[in-house]
């Protein structure tokens, strides 16, 4: 159970089977950091080009196809004090004829964030707006985790998949466990898009956008294919499904999740129907790229209620 | 500021411009119930045919098209101790891979629930399964709420629109306050199909039904027109979109919050999408109808630290 | 088999079960016209609201749910030689991105059309613009037809559903014969919203809008329910789904199919799947309103090499 | 204008910059030929993997991104008399609550048919069932052709994007003209994945899959970028979006052809919107992969009776 400081030379735009950056056992713990979507890091270097580079690609020792990985996502800290986004509306989530007559008026400038990891919030210091000032409450969190995806795909950190990907969810930060599918030997794990906060969506198709310290723990269960990410944090077991429309995402993760339950409680489908239907929630990730993406999540205490 | 005891005799299954079963002046306050799904009362006797059975059209005195409702939900409170659903997985909801693999295997028999409003539980009664005794808090909510739409319409009670309807929308229980655009003089308010309990999406067709008393209070915005259902709880000021896929259902319910956010705080389209990219919550209720309910929510203290 | 003048008085803007303006026997024909989707006739007087006011209910003798009305449309034909309709892009078909850059400038005033019966053509008068002169061929057909939905629903003729209603599928002309299904006794069947001539999608919101002559036989099919409007005409049979998004609506059209040839036939559901995989053809209808319109198409001529 | 004979010996499942394996001029003539999408040759030998095995990539010199391809299909030539299939419905295209119902009872073993280049017919041969022996029309065509991807990915044979793929479009045989994007130096021309015979939707996740002879001339149009597939044959002009829903597929190819006749023609975009209402065509391609394809039609006479 090492502990390695890994600091990225190399920033790929694309999830693929990239050779190793940085090869790691299961039970590993690494201290990385990530730079911001734009390509720039903690001291304001433009070290990439723009469009989520990623850190990695992490080899998992022994990691085979069929295995899953279990990415402790320790903490998730930005490392500078600068973030940034655009200052606008998505035209995918408006009513066309709303977008038809706002037209080009939906878009600012970029904004500008102060963020303060000691006091904990983010402060809108740009554009000169009516909300000019706000203050928000800090939430880190990666926009892009995934491996190297199936068939010697190489798929870009604009969109997400079964691999994972830029699915922008925040619950991605310290303390969550994100497991991810292995699709190759060595699984490829990377790390990239670090928000300060996010909204639901990234529906501007940012969230506040900077460089971050990541500190992760990478665990191998072998034998147990999963078919899309899933995950756990303090109160929530959940899935993630990466599609378009939101319907298909939501059959992603909805039945992963009915798998999930499915094969570690020993329930059948119409059991976990059952279950599901009073005591799941959803949430949503992505809204802005080619896929979107929809989280299906279970109250670990309503699983502890019927001992499972 | 009077107050009404009403007792429905009439149970419509139709949104639509039905004859008034009780007429009220703004700012007055009904007591009244509603049946279950079925048609069953607090009783247990059927009085109406099953297909969520609506309490109403109550008249509100002065409402004219162009005006919306502001409807305080006081409370919502199940008047019998037996809760009923369906135990199955909405196909919609799942991978069509998977539903051809489970087939017929996803559906049970119905379940019962044993609802103790004093301990403020749901338990699981039926079927005998692995999650027999599972025990949930009650959380009571009205899954049908809305007025007669526009253009002469008569929308069934298995569907919903602008006009509100079947949204099975889960926050929409005591404590909440719905408004709902005025399309017809009077308005014709309806309430119906309370649920105990219900997970988001109401995946398996059904929370857990039951009959209910209902507490509300009904204030009338003169000259204010909405697009879509809108609402506020302690936390959240939130807009309810009505459609298929989720995708479209985002897009009324994101474009009726920027368009609340532009008309109540002056904000332009830009300033509205620079602040939903860092606070903007999605939820989701119903996913079973032929239209499906997604809910975009602005927590109210976000809007404070901007003096909006 | 009588045959019927009918010229209508009163012109409904919902499906629904009003009262009856002409009651037939199946196998009658009737002659009857259209008023265009403004409510102006073929005088140029406007006698009805605007938004597809509809010609019936026609009451069908013996009619009950679980029958079907067969309608050939024995001929529509214009009566009169002014057309008009939008000159603009549906902002529905755009991509967000480009309806965000183009925004207003997709809209041009209205158009105008001269329709010549005799030549057979449609000529575009206004407005003046790089196109003004193009000619076109006519095509006559019915934008609006359908009956009285189930559940005592009233359906804006600005929509469709398993009832049919405002579908705009350009087969629906003279010499193709619809079958629609029975929700109510009687069937309370219409027709309007005539076109002489429209594009797949009517994607600007209108075809070239026109009073029309209708001449159409009505036959009751007793006892076989079908599920979604079907139709036939010289070359192919088909079936019409309406719902959004368009994967919707080719789920409904094709399961229709699929028990059609499932149940005229005595095939399973895998013949009838490898048949389709390889004669199959799908067209688009309304791509506008709150629901689109898909049809699902069979060659008679592939049938009938299978003896079916 | 040289003339290659060009055999594959490498068969990728990606489209990607991969190196190169023929590399000709603008104009230049290739007669190669394409395996089937089991990687079976016309000798029935298997030389590749299955999932539909590409021909290519073929380096266009001189392409660059930016350019774009005119590939004409001269002729696609079936090079065996056995096809096969599936015989099954796609679960996608399928109501899921009829796929419940019928579950795994929609798929049959695979499908065999005899195919007879001479009499331009195919046959089915197996399984047995209702339509064995059913003769059909050959038609042969190219399920599979598209370039090497913009970003540095790799995406797979089993979908589709900007850069073409697997679109499953049956107009794509011999007399058409496809236009594709160059998005790499040298384009990464690939062609794949012939069938036979092709209903829309290719809806069972087949044709009747075979290998071909591939006669084809490459043509490039520099300086001129376009954002999807195009082609032109006798009749219309066409584009094709790659996306899911169908919604947005249509939306990129209406899109597209929006900027080709804005382009082109010099029309404004209501111009445009104006022409299209009356004159556009829909057609579906591939309904099964994670992306659908929707072809967007214009018919070269209308264009004609405008100067156009």
């Amino acid at each position: 159970m090492a502990s390695h400081a890994f600091r990225p030379v190399t920033h790929h735009h694309t999830f693929a089977a990239h050779p190793p950056a940085l090869s790691v056992a299961p039970g590993d713990t690494i201290r990385t950091h990530t730079v911001d979507a734009a390509g720039v890091d903690a001291d304001g270097s433009r070290v990439a080009a723009r469009g989520n580079p990623l850190t990695g690609p992490i080899r998992v020792e022994g990691a085979e196809p069929g295995d899953h990985l279990a990415v402790h996502l320790n903490a998730v800290t930005p490392n500078r004090t600068h973030g940034f986004g655009r200052a606008s509306l998505a035209p995918g989530v408006l009513d066309p004829d709303f977008l038809a007559e706002v037209g080009a008026e939906a878009a600012h400038d970029g904004a500008a964030w102060q963020v303060d990891a000691g006091a904990g919030t983010v402060t809108l210091t740009h554009p000169s707006s009516p909300i000019e000032g706000l203050v928000l409450p800090l939430a880190p969190m990666l926009g892009c985790i995934g491996v190297a995806p199936a068939g010697g795909q190489a798929i870009s950190t604009a969109t997400s998949g079964p691999h994972g990907g830029n699915m922008d969810y925040r619950r991605l930060g310290g303390g969550v466990t994100v497991y991810l599918p292995v699709f190759v030997p060595g699984a490829s794990l990377f790390v990239g898009d670090a928000h300060a906060l996010q909204g639901d969506g990234e529906m501007s198709g940012t969230g506040v956008e900077i460089s971050a310290d990541v500190h992760l723990t990478v665990d191998l269960v072998e034998g147990v294919p999963i078919g899309w990410p899933r995950g756990e944090d303090d109160t929530h077991r959940f899935t993630l499904g990466n599609a378009r429309p939101l319907d298909q995402a939501t059959q992603h993760a909805t039945t992963e999740m009915v798998r999930w339950l499915m094969r570690d409680h020993g329930w059948d489908a119409a059991t976990a129907g059952l279950f599901l239907s009073q005591c799941v929630r959803y949430e949503l990730g992505n809204m802005f790229d080619p896929a979107y993406t929809v989280a299906c999540k279970v109250p670990h205490d309503a699983l502890a209620r019927v001992g499972a």
